[in-house]
């Protein structure tokens, strides 16, 4: 699977992209992850990738131009399953759509900055705007680094044993239950004994109830659903 | 406004710390953000911070020691408004939280990784959960970013004029309008002509109504509190 990331602040991506299970996925060979700086596609002494907003206001907004000569270049090279755009007001990111997004080949990802891009590239390009939750980010990198961190880490060959996804929240549409790990007793806190009961059968039915009454307390909107059967 | 921020991955974070408006945050001195490494908090040669869950199963469990002992030590030095941990069956992060936390002093935040921590160190320390989305990430991380950013690009000074948080998506409830910028007309598409009017009034009109229609086709949910008056 390989991302194409635009942006105009691509030195922020670097150590994300280059640690933890991102950098094992890269290494493996399953990921491939290249960052476009798109001032190298502005034109100018000045590299401008920006200009005042029409009908006034503050905040500037990304010309169409270099997005465009950056876009088509990487076009012309490969084709896209998606072309996707960060923004709060897009679709919002969720473990289903990580999911699909896992199983396609070539994905491109546009950061916004200052106060977004210009409309036109929005409606000649982009496939899909991506929302990664209902909050304002200085720019659209953070966004994009979660994406190819969710989506990367789902790639069958990523996770190994140890961190499999299968035991995620949100895998089943419940939270995940509470874990603990030794020692027995910590500061007069003892872990439930039924996970020291060695008896498989009821802790995964003990896992199941916990995982339930979590996200009934927690996430009504999640649990309404899970008991809907959507 | 202080961060503290505890991972075993403390280097992910550098990048995203450094660059864009969190870098100026801290060159203005109006942000600081420390990074604490579990592992020098973690005893013996091998810095153990991680060990296999009770009752069986995939995913290793955070020890509830190192980060009692960091915490600890933190807490010694000063107070916290909140301690946070970024997990997936936290309270989701929006706007109105990011406001609201843009007015504390100190947080603490904690970075799940492999399977999450040690339930006790839930019970005992952390006061707020956070998820930043309804997917689940190779580490708290980058969720730790995201707050750092989103949080602190409201401080008050942080952002000038030209970045303004006022008109940015969900500070009024709803969804940012379009933005446009030259050329007027690019790849046979115009901009709309009442941006180019000079007419304020009937300008922020528009806005408002691109706005609200764009609120309801994309997010019933967040249209249908904003007419309810939620």
């Amino acid at each position: 699977m390989r991302f194409d990331i635009i942006s105009v602040l691509p030195e922020l991506l670097e150590s994300p992209l280059n640690h933890s299970i991102m950098k094992r996925a890269k290494d493996k060979g399953l990921l491939e992850v290249y960052l476009h700086n798109l001032r190298d596609y502005a034109p100018g002494k000045h590299r401008q990738v920006d200009d005042y907003q029409f009908g006034g206001g503050a905040g500037m907004v990304m010309k169409p131009e270099p997005i465009s000569d950056c876009i088509e270049h990487l076009m012309a090279e490969r084709s896209y399953d998606e072309i996707i755009y960060t923004s709060p007001d897009g679709q919002r990111l969720d473990q289903a759509l990580c999911n699909r997004l896992s199983m396609k080949q070539n994905l491109l990802v546009l950061c916004g900055h200052y106060k977004g891009v210009d409309e036109r590239i929005r409606q000649k390009y982009v496939t899909m705007e991506i929302s990664i939750g209902d909050y304002v980010l200085s720019g659209g990198e953070l966004a994009a680094a979660v994406l190819v961190d969710s989506v990367g880490r789902l790639i069958p060959g990523v996770l190994n044993d140890e961190t499999s996804a299968l035991f995620d929240s949100f895998q089943d549409n419940l939270l995940a239950p509470p874990v603990y790990t030794r020692p027995a007793v910590w500061e007069g806190m003892s872990v439930p004994e039924i996970l020291l009961s060695g008896n498989d059968k009821l802790i995964d039915e003990w896992r199941h109830e916990q995982s339930l009454a979590r996200t009934r307390e927690r996430r009504p909107d999640i649990w309404e659903k899970y008991v809907g059967g959507d």
